[in-house]
């Protein structure tokens, strides 16, 4: 659940980043500060919105006078053109905030419209679709809200909410066996463990005393399917590494229950939204 | 130039996220505290580096004792497996540090990459390629740093740095004369004044009392030449809107100076660059 | 796991106390800037020691070139007059240093000392003694770290580390298995669910549907009894509420899987610890 | 006095410990976003009441629409079972304040409660109960603010706000003589003087140059008698170490002006209040 | 243009050093909590007035429900005794504000009054009157705001707005011509150029290729007068060092196009404003 | 006593105003990073120097490897031309430091020059020379640092040191016994009472029941004289308002025991220092 206190940072340093220390040096030279205009909102391409809450605190933090009326919700698939949220308001604040204001909600957008897509390839097989934290740094809360709001679902936001278990915690500890139970032995009773393997021996070792989940790495499809009759239910399955778009089905297919995926994060194209200002409307 | 003090806060949330509250659970259960590991950060991809010293004070924020040592430089072509950096220290801390350097390092050279590849696709032509501020918010400084390192320029990094009237500020003053007096008026003698045309009726308005920079925005080859033949030298000419990586070189042949593109930094493909700890270095 | 970045800003914040704007005013006008003296840590009771760590790094922020050494681990029992670390250097900085350093080890070891009690007093029913969320706002990391020095586990650090479902929760939603139902919908794959029950007609619908661990809220040990054996090894189980360290071995005897104590963190008895100064070591 | 800004950031940094990278999961899940409720904040044990609007804050803080109507105030004794405010508004932003505000309310309501015992126990003698600056980190402006509110008085907040002399500057300065000469050397006309004396014949010397307080460290109620006749109210004094509740009384009547209690504020036993959601009138 | 975001952070350091750790303990004693006041600012020298909105921020901070009404706008001259803003609102935080709010005015009033002054002097002369980096550690955007106020213009705000050549960089490079070359090398098209000669030797070589700007470092009016000549209108001219209110006319008179001075900012004499509270209003 | 950690913050926002987003171009463009270079910090007029630490600690903070050698204390007078610190280090760092170093040392230098003149001026008398809360935000510890480093006295830091019981305070309590009567019942033991009269009558009141300090304020000497007499050593006497450093001695003679002075801090005029770089020196 997003709550202000999760974005209000990242507005704050991204009007530092766009006041610099001369402000906007063309709006008030231009603009008369008196001056109020209207201006939309919209979409160029089809996707899915999100970050409408944290647009209406961007120009919120430029003007606290602007009214903000969103006409759609997070996570609604927006066709080119719609418009997603109306503003009146003070005209130097709406042309201060557009920028913030935009970057995040494209780059937002951009993240539940690609990851409705992969959700919608897997539709019907019963896998989720999960995130990573491979993501912008600052930007966590709001990049896994809008893997949310596009379908899928969030792995860990940090390491300190599930437990992990790697290769190379596998290498120091000895084996597998003796990392789980390393990990028993120090965490509270309200964390899962996760436990990653890139072969079926590895798996096989893992089944003699399964954890909660089990990352199957960079595995091909039939492999996977293997791994999957092998666990038979005892641990959750999450597919990851090397998974695309078009290939994602097929993943999805063979019955893990989880594919997780870096790049719905790592390399995001933003949705394309625009800010059209009434210029009619500008009363000064 | 980049300072410490640019990223060092960047690097902070990105650890205040990934340690949560509980710090990092498998870690704390697997490895003990004083073992020490040896690892390389290598690429997986073709590109170019950017973000080493940002990598670099990562892994020093997750533990002072990790030694770093860079084998390339910030702007360098890389191969796919080429060793960027190599270290040497306590375990817990190259494992803890290894997410937020990747993020970091792996977004900058997704940018200097890209760059790079436009910048070589317009080679000869004389043409710039610059960046905009459609950045992701608390990461200008960085992402304007990798355009550089990719042989790009940077546009302004703030709306103090350099005046840009634009569509919004001309219906509002009244015409673009009336916009470009009243900036004259306001702004300082170390200030360049840019304004946003769309059509060349705009720009003849604009020669008759010209500024420093003209963006044409969204115009076809075919009126980009005849704009710059217009401009005829007084004044930096600057087409943006619509440029892609396979028509940018077109762009760049009808003479306009400088080419800015908001994808470069809006929507980043993350250069693929990992951690290889030598589990066989790791002394407990 | 503690990281320096989950301390510093405690200490930050208790310099800024206890500076005020002024600084130390006595020292300043007593003790030469160029003083250097010898002091010992050490307890006046029996005890668990706990944030060494934490101490240490308050010196060093006093003065950098404090030399702090530890003579024990956070965890050892000490014993009323041991010595917990030996400090050198600037005589200003060991003085200006002492309060905070103080405040944060005697409060770390209480909350430790007392952990370590109800854990003794349970030892051999294979109970786990849990902390909850009422720890001191700003010192939650460290209150919990403590915890786990003496031999406690801890519980959830944060509302997005793991589902906990109250009555609240149940009443708005419409019973238990709508809650569950709603919660599994909406939660990753990597988190645990836990729910309130304070009835064994609750518990009986619950286990119609079984989560990963069931809080039994309020239970006499008679009733406690009769829910474990009706979860049967199908949750966790955990005791909580009115539990004291004169009943805690009685309520563990019940077979629950662990007892949880908002009193460890929230009703704290600082341990004494003190700082003495050689002073025929000050150097003036 | 409280002004908001020396709580903002307290109620500021628990909500991040609290929420956490994810926020509060359970109620994402189950309580939708448009219910609003009501509640109340009652005691479950007599004591008094302090912290009221630092809790009202935290709620602020949660939903700035939840109204919060405080039915008593800071300092007022209350008993078990009463109602000392009510909230309405929305149902996630009051689950969500919850435990911050409890929290803080609890504690500083803890240490009213045990200063107002203190104080009870020596009426009538004209002393007064004091605090030290042996507070919990972070919270010394809140702390202190509730020993105000249980009817005591406040020592230094800070070392910049008065001098207190002790064992350690003495030894350095060479003398009691020569420490009080170098502080009336070294501080300003508006600052207060204290020394701390543990020996009759310390004091006789002190004596012969009064400063503002003295601090009789330790001394039993016969030596403490004496000393204030000696005094003979040239100084204020102030007895200190080793006082209780049950022997409060008995130092308090051999006539010391202000008796100093360090674990008013060290060792707190937090007063329990709870949170009471009228589950009827959750409006969905 | 100033937005809130420049100023509320030094209003808070302000608050923060004024408020200490107790607050105003003689407010707290003396004006009851329910106390309302209404007061006026007003000048008691003639000058201009400069940070009316950051006064009315001051106050709004102390207490966010004091109504502040400006009088006159910033940038207005104003008399001795003239009000400048009325204010009503709870008493405790109309004096809890007064010394920031003052502070603040005060400052930047005598930084617009004396520009203003220098202003005047060089009327008629086309000459503009600039500042320079040499403000007051956090206070930069407020000062130059203030500069502008009273009819001056800004120098670049920092390092990163446009590039300043001066004597190191000059020695450096190997020569004017080389540094320039550097220069735009590496700079973007939205970045002016300017360059620092003490000499006309110097003048001379940089007309070769001329920059934006060029720094005329120390020169007496006739070398100005030579200088300005030798440029011809290729470069905008900026005088400075050595320049008084005294012979700033003289100075203007050499036809350079701009004057910069340090002691605008750098050594300011603030402009008596006070606040007079009607106590017969105040209304307990 | 300054501590790192009153001034790290001042340098860091200078930097921040500073560097600004892009960071200095100038001599990113001109300097080669691994260029060093020797410089000297020097006085271009006679004063008292004052903030020697702070501006070694901004070159620390350009660079950490420079190295800063103070030739001379705080409170040291100095001749123009005098030598105040030599450095030697990287060249980018020390030209970065440069102007935050200066406007910070002589900002503290000029506080501190001025304060001896009248410390001089008013020698013999007996009568102490302090500061007010008349200091730049943000600034206070360090402009009354060097108010003490001029041979001054520092009043309050803030409203929490002392109480200081003024006109309104008095119009609102119903007269000086009635405010002094609150503020003895509410502060604690260690804190000064000051009262400001402007009157003999007022004076004769306050006599009545003498508090530790009383402000005459705006009294010429005469009165001065007259008020000395009456108070006869019950109370130090501070004299406020109309004194310059012509009229101090005349105001010193009266008797009273300490002149406080709001143009100390708020009306600077800076010390003149400059930072001379070694050109032969710098290597490459």
């Amino acid at each position: 659940m997003l709550h202000r206190s999760m974005y209000l940072p990242v507005i704050e340093t991204a009007f530092q980043e766009d006041l610099g220390a001369a402000g906007d040096l063309t709006t008030e030279a231009v603009i008369p500060p008196g001056a109020s205009a209207s201006a939309v909102l919209s979409t160029r391409q089809d996707g899915t919105a999100a970050g409408l809450e944290v647009a209406a605190a961007a120009f919120a933090y430029a003007d606290g006078r602007i009214a903000f009326r969103s006409l759609c919700h997070d996570g609604d698939e927006v066709g080119a053109g719609q418009v997603l949220a109306e503003l009146t308001g003070p005209a130097r604040g709406i042309l201060l905030g557009e920028r913030t204001a935009l970057n995040l909600l494209g780059r937002m957008s951009g993240i539940a419209t690609m990851t409705r897509a992969v959700v919608l390839a897997v539709e019907g097989t019963g896998a989720a679709i999960a995130d990573t934290r491979k993501t912008t740094p600052g930007l966590r809360a709001l990049e896994k809200h809008a893997v949310r709001m596009g379908g899928g679902a969030n792995h860990r936001f940090s390491l300190g909410d599930a437990v992990m278990i790697k290769d190379n915690h596998i290498a120091v500890a000895g084996g597998i066996a003796e990392a789980v139970r390393a990990v028993r032995a120090s965490v509270g009773h309200t964390v899962k463990i996760e436990v990653e393997v890139d072969a079926l021996e590895q798996l096989a070792v893992l089944l003699e005393d399964p954890v909660d989940v089990v990352l199957l790495d960079n595995m091909d499809p039939a492999t996977l399917r293997e791994a999957v009759a092998m666990v038979d239910g005892k641990m959750v399955t999450e597919a990851s590494g090397g998974i695309t778009l078009e290939n994602a089905r097929e993943i999805a297919e063979t019955g893990v229950d989880v594919l997780s995926l870096g790049w719905l994060t790592h390399s995001v194209a933003q949705l394309d939204v625009g800010l059209d200002v009434d210029v009619h409307q500008i009363i000064t």
